[in-house]
């Protein structure tokens, strides 16, 4: 049987019809609207999910969004985004649609897609981390979710790890999210910039129009040592926040996406190296976290939303 | 049916005979082996269980040590207290008593027999963080310790909140142990008095012939400034640290043990004031983690280590 998946992010509402197999068969998406009204975004949902539900027998209706969501009551407890302050969507969608909807944190299910068919298909754990604007994170245990007793859980770009350090969004100083997303790492690389007016950093910058999480690998590629220095601290506080994620969790594997993820093995063999140096037990623990790429991209929110609704 | 749960410390070996309740029906002790020599220990384990297990008839027999411990393949993976390196603990005490032994690390057994019995009983998820020479940590979901994929995890005094902090035992710097431990806490109280020598700390470490986790909390109590810092900073600390639990596990319940938290609502009361201002989408979350007390004491360990060998 095939189930429904949805992910609603800022920009747009994304669907897709998805195989047992987690595969997708067949998509469909709609720009959220701009108004950021609550109805005006359920009605949007509902267009996408009655698109796509037409003519198909589905097991079930699952969706991801941003922010904080109670699966339990069936309600968005804070998504400010789509306009939602203790939303239950659950309720609105099933009077639009008749479908009664599994809800999750859109990075807890995209974590739930690479942990059953993506980067970490076959780990007994994964957590998954999205090195973009924000730091996103799902932890996946057994096959299942971690949401904690709220829905609020696996917020590990929530922890601090520099006590009185950085301002985050969430109000917090020094969160992992304020030292490891792309937004902290174009942040250390315009500080670089200010201090070394003859760093390549400059010119890269100029061609591409704009200082992005690129610039810095790219100038180091290229034997400038400013951007050494950006992506030497960079890396240095990405392992920080991640051997605290193994200390914690000893997942079976954590996998990387977002924009700076894209660097590939330019940033996960430093890290690697760095995290079984911090790890506790190193050298004796004779099993290691694997840190690995996701696979999935884009289609992890529909595929992932599609698997929770297959779940108990 | 009883279970038998031994629980192996640095000074001694208790063990007891625990009903399905989760009560100690009868219990023996003898001294950990000074040497610590594997063997040695393992056959102090044994004379524990045979005297205990004598006209019995048990649903099965659990235990906690200290270290990293990997149940499923029956192996202490590191305990240096023990003289254990990567040992095969379970087939040592198959052979010296026929049981078939359940492993888990002691502050994760315990972790368990609070979540059953204790101070989070009925809770869906608890963490339990004890506050002594270091930063024990157990966490229990759905009625099960998160042990990873090596049995490694749950060590959340190994996670850094002060990158490039204090020095901690596992070798990095800044760990939560760091800052939140007994013996953090009198680190911060003797720097303290350092800088303070009118300070009533003098007098009552003086007192009781050492500093100890007390003196700044009693002599806060009775209108000391120099003291009234140290306890500020401590919990500060310890805050972050809590915090970072919250915003990753949103546990229902987190339960304090060890020599601090005997400070009980002295010391919870302005932590959970704390926490409050840190948690992730405080202000929207309906239901907030509670913090409380550990309730069992020593037994947790015991009743832990038996129910554990409870579980499937």
């Amino acid at each position: 049987m095939n189930y429904l998946g949805i992910d609603v992010g800022g920009t747009n509402i994304k669907g897709g019809v998805v195989s047992e197999a987690g595969e997708i068969v067949r998509e469909a998406s709609r720009p959220t609207p701009a108004g950021r009204d609550a109805e005006e975004v359920t009605d949007a949902i509902a267009a996408v999910i009655r698109e796509l539900a037409a003519g198909e027998t589905l097991g079930g209706v699952g969706l991801g969004c941003p922010g904080t969501v109670d699966d339990e009551r069936g309600e968005v407890v804070c998504a400010f985004n789509l306009g939602m302050i203790h939303y239950d969507l659950r309720a609105a969608l099933k009077a639009r649609t008749g479908f009664s909807i599994r809800l999750g944190n859109d990075a807890n299910v995209a974590a739930l897609a690479e942990s059953a068919v993506g980067a970490a298909r076959g780990a007994q754990s994964a957590v998954i981390l999205t090195l973009g604007t924000g730091l996103g994170c799902g932890v996946v245990l057994g096959g299942r979710m971690l949401t904690g007793y709220t829905g609020a859980a696996s917020e590990l770009g929530h922890m601090v790890i520099v006590e009185g350090g950085a301002p985050c969004s969430c109000g917090r100083r020094g969160c992992f999210e304020a030292y490891a997303s792309a937004t902290a790492l174009i942040r250390m690389t315009e500080e670089e910039m200010a201090r070394c007016p003859e760093s390549l950093m400059h010119a890269l910058a100029r061609e591409s129009g704009r200082v992005d999480g690129r610039t810095a690998f790219t100038a180091r590629e290229r034997g400038d040592a400013a951007a050494a220095r950006v992506v030497d601290a960079y890396v240095r506080h990405l392992a920080v926040g991640v051997a605290n994620v193994v200390n914690i969790f000893f997942p079976e594997v954590i996998a990387f996406s977002g924009g700076v993820a894209n660097q590939g093995e330019a940033l996960l063999a430093p890290l690697q190296e760095q995290v079984r140096l911090q790890e506790f037990g190193g050298a004796y623990v004779s099993r290691h976290t694997r840190l690995v790429s996701c696979t999935l991209g884009y289609r992890a929110g529909v595929i992932g939303a599609a698997l929770l609704a297959k779940q108990e």
